[in-house]
């Protein structure tokens, strides 16, 4: 880990991974491709990157169900409860259509409506996410989502991982495409003989997945674009060290690229953190990632008081932030910029990313400043709503009038000024 | 106008503007300039575009105050009123911070903040759009955000048009940049010596700023990828054909690529539209851009009954819609995609544009199937809230572990499990 004593928060502007130019060429083929050869494009990119064999590109349903009987019991009932908790926040999240009667009889308001269709995209390869799956679509189908499709890469046995299958039976998905990478972008952006286009694409993916995403983002709606895990903990001398390594060490463990930061106002606890994660990484099986990204990424960030501590936590943005302090709600309001705040000694991060109900799909690379977590809201669209009457017109027509001439349209003035003469003779 | 008997959508697939790749690198290259050299570039490229020297980028008090000074007083007046209305319908969109605890003493929450800088472009050159300033400005301001900046190209008098900077006076913004096009972009999402970027970049903008606007998407936030201007009006045999005609003109006369679209149940009033239209160019003034609109891209569809109407409106998803018929109210539940909705008679689309208070910068191109009008919602962002309590780790921890060795994430499950013994240990 790095100590920052100074203030001075450089690192933070090596976040960002460039994306090579090669890579973005490479990802505009593989989406031309797919749109002009359809799911023979699919069928040749998953045999050159995933070196499967595709005969069905849609999982059946004896896969799935074959698939959840491998997975254990106590992680089904994991995956059940969970689902439920998520389930039970989003509930929280819908947001309601409104109307509102002003003055001449006015009506204006808002009428929300969920998304036609979502497609979730479900890392693979090597790695299982089933709480991505829950993450992902929940919310899609708590907002009334009609269609929500799921799409995740074969792994070596030529099968989605049965985590991923399970998870999605649980919560009702059935519409399910073992393809992966950005040709699995292309063909939920445009479709194919055998997968229809969805109006907006999420979940988290590759290098590649994202460039994707981007380069189809305005054709589609996009959730975001994803980067390596980030945690910052905001911690005193009151936390428990052994405790607050491990969190960071939970998300170090996710890529060599994440970033686990330590701000605290006391540099003995920042050194009994150093040292626990030092002891804790010794038996840590992805000790090789979780090591790579505590010494390329890691920081501790010594703060003089808990003021300085929240506006490094500001410059920060992070994913994930734990408040870890003696009274973590007095820091609060200091907060602007973080995805998820977990707060006080039991809130440990993982303890989000998989049970307690928000999302573990949240803004990555300083993206907290402006973005939030996936949501209900992520998968709803508002239309406004006016119904204007015969006496707000007569009022107001001459002034809409006025300011449409003074910007040149004519055409504008004419439609209200017809309706003003209109209302004496059609009245 | 052409008539639609058939059902078939096909020259939807016609609406979508394809930028050439041409245009494309040429953003990508003012971009890059703008990173390397800020201040000079912004100099150079409003000399080589706009054809003005600038002395200063930054539009001065005494400049803001002579342009106000040089507006009429009817058109100041219903600025005036019309921000009033805006910002009246936008305060009941602010979304607020919720917590609640759930079973354990667990806490959950959102917590809601204004971003904390927002630039917003202002189309210029030959035309001037104080409704755009005040449809961009006003939702940051009512969400909170502390920094408000309005960049907008100058005109060929040297600056930025006397109503755009009367609007932005009249709602207190201070900060403006005459700079226009994807040079202003670029300085709103990376800075020059004089110009602090922002969070996110709103407002409409010609093809260039839109191009630029995806090329920082992800640095950035931005709004949405705004296309040409789209009206579809559903009217039977009891709606005004004149009206009809008229605000489908409206509409037409912003841009050639403009769409109007009448959807009827009646051949009889269809044709009364289309000979109504051809009255009304006559003497328009805008009437080359009005009728080349209507001529490639004017469409009367026929449909059989109201079912049919509606389904036609979700095929196109139009940016504005307006429901003319004897019971508009019978028709709404039918609208799954449109970006504002006007009812009844007296609801003209320009009504809209500058008065009522609904925003007017609404999802284009189809993208209403998943977008939304812009409001306060897109300049304020959630934060998760967790407070987890000793009891539910005691509780979940077992399933959390589970869930997270599972996942082959073994330092997530040594958290939690740390805390449950640490629970006897520490507690």
């Amino acid at each position: 880990m790095e100590w920052i004593k100074d203030g001075n928060f450089d690192f933070l502007k090596k976040r960002k991974v460039e994306a090579k130019e090669e890579a973005q060429k490479s990802v505009a083929a593989i989406i031309e491709t797919v749109k002009a050869n359809g799911d023979k494009a699919l069928k040749a990119y998953t045999k050159q990157f995933d070196r499967i064999d595709l005969e069905s590109i849609r999982v059946t349903e004896a896969d799935m169900s074959e698939a959840a009987a491998r997975v254990p019991e106590p992680v089904l009932a994991a995956i059940k409860q969970s689902a439920q908790n998520i389930r039970a926040f989003h509930e929280k999240q819908i947001p309601q259509s409104w109307t509102e009667t002003v003055e001449h009889g006015v009506v204006l308001g808002q009428k929300v409506t969920p998304l036609d269709s979502v497609g979730v995209y479900v890392p693979g390869g090597t790695a299982c996410y089933p709480s991505s799956v829950l993450m992902g679509a929940i919310p899609a189908l708590v907002a009334g989502v009609n269609r929500v499709v799921l799409v995740s890469p074969p792994q070596k046995n030529g099968l989605i991982a049965d985590g991923v299958l399970a998870a999605a039976r649980e919560i009702g998905i059935r519409e399910i495409y073992q393809v992966g990478g950005a040709q699995a972008i292309a063909a939920l952006a445009y479709g194919t003989e055998t997968i229809l286009p969805v109006d907006k694409i999420a979940g988290p993916g590759n290098l590649y997945v994202m460039l994707a995403k981007k380069h189809v983002f305005g054709d589609v709606a996009i959730d975001s674009l994803a980067g390596p895990s980030e945690i910052a903990v905001v911690a005193d001398e009151t936390a428990n060290a052994a405790w607050i390594a491990a969190d960071l060490l939970s998300q170090a463990e996710h890529d060599r690229l994440s970033m686990p930061v330590l701000v605290t106002t006391s540099q003995t606890f920042g050194e009994q953190v150093e040292q626990e994660i030092e002891k804790q990484l010794a038996d840590l099986p992805r000790a090789d990632i979780a090591s790579a990204s505590v010494q390329s990424a890691g920081k501790i960030v010594l703060a003089a008081n808990s003021n300085e501590a929240a506006e490094a936590i500001n410059q920060i943005a992070p994913e994930h932030l734990e408040l870890a302090t003696k009274d973590p709600y007095a820091l609060l309001p200091l907060i602007r910029h973080a995805g998820a705040i977990f707060l006080g000694k039991y809130s440990s991060e993982p303890v989000g990313d998989y049970f307690a109900g928000p999302n573990h799909i949240i803004p990555t690379n300083g993206s907290a400043r402006y973005a939030s977590p996936l949501g209900v809201e992520s998968f709803v669209k508002r239309s406004s709503i006016i119904e204007y009457s015969d006496a707000a017109l007569q009022a107001n027509g001459q002034a809409i009038a006025a300011f449409a001439r003074f910007e040149g349209l004519e055409g504008h003035a004419r439609a209200v000024e017809k309706r003003m003469k209109g209302a004496v003779i059609h009245g």
